[in-house]
């Protein structure tokens, strides 16, 4: 795109708070624009703020929040969007439940108080709505016309359904073998949907390339040249989760690890709310789950390794199947600084946890909300997790979209009698 | 069940304002209790209250409910429920999203304002779990410990999630010929889900016998002996829609009509709304959707006749596959009576309808609302819903449990490469 049209974007009402990027290795800063990667080490950026909070006064700033709309607009004074951005068509999601899951913690001997954060919720059934909803208003600003994303099937189908409602062309890209439901959904707003023949990483790889191409011209992919901005969305689960809590940072949160963006945006999130004097600066533990079949950021962490060695994805837990995950570096540091871990579990185990936290709770968790709940029993388990403390377990994706993973069906198929049911035995 | 169980149970506090059942067609008032025909007439039965509210200032009311938690229970003094439900373990349905539909508006020449009610946002992504979270309330008033119900497919899923949160066993009863999506939602929470070889229809008739045979002793059937109950949740709709517009009454609602309740129970809670003066009284219109291959009420309407005449349901829109609405002779009255409609749609302009709603604003509804937003373009084209009036369009439902509706998928599947993407001529 024209340099001009990027300059004429940079303005800060635009973009809020935000001031410039910054590179999360050496700490070059430049202005708002759609780049990803720094010009000087390659080093990844990062959004930087300036907020302007009434001073000293978290109080009032609290009372400003809590009187917003319920989705993550109401914390649109901490993130990269215009004042008035709720104003935009947008999906409007976030504030999604926090359900306290007293029937699972039970199971699981968890007596500190176990929270089940239900991303399920959002208007495309994950957490990627937030992200999205974060990137949409970025290529607005940059005047982008075509959304597009790399996808493990969650972020196909918020790309496609924000944009449009937002009034933008969409296209794209997954893995060719993507469970039924999340193909449909994401081909069901009216953009283009590309298959493509490969694992997601081939799919990033061909994004890259795209975006270095004439085709990709105009083009905001949400997750590469967008991704500052997107990244950003995922520290609205931490602002909720402790707002929902009576602004308190919880001891423990499990967080599932695909890219490592979200756990590391969380934290991003959480040291901003102790800055700001919005919750009491105190100690909390992160835990990274993975899937054993493409666990590469868990085999390090357990290996007490830095570095993170890629591997070919193999697990039912598709939303996960990052094998060369980007953020795996800082995930490791979060987890080692915090006092958390990184775990992971067999695809026998997230099935198994599927159908405990719906028989618990009664929540439907797609394959990546196994994840974290089975990681929370094995860390239980392993006394790695203090279960005498307050812990917080995201559910980032809906069952409906993973069926096949549960292979859930009647109990019994009768005709219509009571002599038929007496039968059944039930 | 013991009738002292019953007694202990109808003392005022348990059900809040609720004071007794009464008929709808002779007026007749029995004591609250697991009954929903009346002894004198067979009419149904429906909670009658004395609201011990504000006298004469809405205003302190409106305050009340607005500081209420984000769920149905923020109108629990308007529900037969203890004034502290919130404690009790249940899924905490509704305050769902009201969505500003202008691109669809546009799209249909709607120009008064055109909202879609999106309640696939609620736990298991469908209305239902309204109705059950009340009727959860009644069984263990009552003291039921199995909970069931006959089911077109979301109810089955409502049931089984809430029955699980709240610590009761569940025995579901569906057409063993439900969707996939629906099947397995209704078995992941792990209680018995029974197929019957037969219509909606014969698995209500199954049900309604099961209730009067020692087999079915203690088991609150949520929409057959708790129907009273259950139907009130549905009242949250208006509820929630007027609050939403700012304490407004929408001059059109479309309505998808099944057994034909909640149309009904929208119907008395705007007239509670007005009753206690939290809304200005004003004439509205009230609209049913059916699809044409069960569309029995919509005959009715059309044809100019009084009796609603069961037919044999053929439809994709399975939701609301119910040939013999039970309420279905009260629709006709409601509709007549507000100055509204019955009208009803082919499968293809259901399907239609769900592409619209998703590529005009990313909501990705399941056949019920694919039927409400085709009947609401159908009544536009035919002069009879007014686009210059405010409209709110119910969606009830959500698109990933009729996955098979809409036959959505890649626009093309390729290698990973420019020279393939450039081939396919996106």
């Amino acid at each position: 795109m024209a340099v001009q049209a990027v300059e004429s974007a940079i303005t800060r009402p635009v973009f809020g708070p935000a001031v410039a990027l910054s590179c999360r290795e050496c700490g070059e800063r430049v202005p708002l624009g759609p780049v990803f990667a720094c010009a000087v080490c390659f080093g990844p950026l990062e959004v930087a703020y300036d907020f302007d909070l009434p001073a000293g006064d978290p109080e009032a700033l609290r009372r400003r929040i809590e009187a917003g709309p319920p989705n993550i607009w109401r914390y649109a004074p901490l993130l990269p969007v215009p004042a008035d951005v709720a104003d935009s068509p947008n999906l409007n999601p976030g504030f999604t439940k926090l359900v306290r899951a007293d029937n699972l913690a039970r199971e699981l001997g968890v007596t500190g108080g176990l929270y089940v954060k239900d991303d399920s919720g959002n208007p495309t059934h994950s957490f990627k709505d937030r992200v999205v909803a974060i990137a949409v208003e970025a290529a607005r600003a940059f005047g982008f016309t075509t959304l597009s994303c790399s996808s493990t099937g969650n972020l196909a189908g918020a790309v496609g359904a924000a944009a449009a409602r937002a009034g933008f062309r969409s296209c794209v890209f997954i893995p060719h073998d993507l469970e039924a439901g999340k193909v449909v959904m994401a081909a069901v707003y009216g953009g283009d949907l590309v298959g493509i023949e490969g694992t997601y990483d081939d799919v990033n790889r061909f994004c890259s390339e795209l975006i270095g191409d004439p085709l990709g011209e105009g083009w905001g992919f949400v997750n590469v040249n967008l991704r500052p901005y997107y990244g950003e969305g995922s520290k609205t689960l931490a602002y909720e989760i402790c707002e929902q809590l009576g602004w308190r940072i919880p001891d423990q949160i499990v967080v599932p690890v695909a890219s490592g963006s979200q756990l590391t945006k969380i934290d991003k999130g959480l040291k901003e709310l102790i800055a700001l004097g919005l919750v009491e600066d105190r100690p909390y533990r992160i835990f990274g789950a993975q899937a054993a079949g493409c666990s590469p950021v868990s085999q390090a962490f357990k290996g007490g390794h830095d570095v993170v060695r890629p591997v070919k994805p193999d697990t039912i837990a598709k939303s996960l199947a990052i094998g060369n995950p980007a953020d795996g570096p800082y995930v490791l540091d979060i987890a080692r600084r915090t006092g958390g871990a990184v775990e992971d579990v067999t695809d026998a185990e997230v099935v198994d946890a599927i159908r405990l936290l719906a028989r618990t709770e009664g929540i439907f968790a797609e394959t990546a909300g196994g994840v974290t709940v089975g990681v929370t029993r094995k860390l239980v388990e392993h006394g790695v997790l203090d279960p005498s403390l307050t812990t917080v377990v995201l559910n980032t994706g809906d069952g409906l979209k993973t069926l096949d993973a549960v292979a859930a069906g009647p109990t019994a198929v009768i005709r219509p009698s009571l002599d038929a049911f007496r039968a059944a035995g039930l």
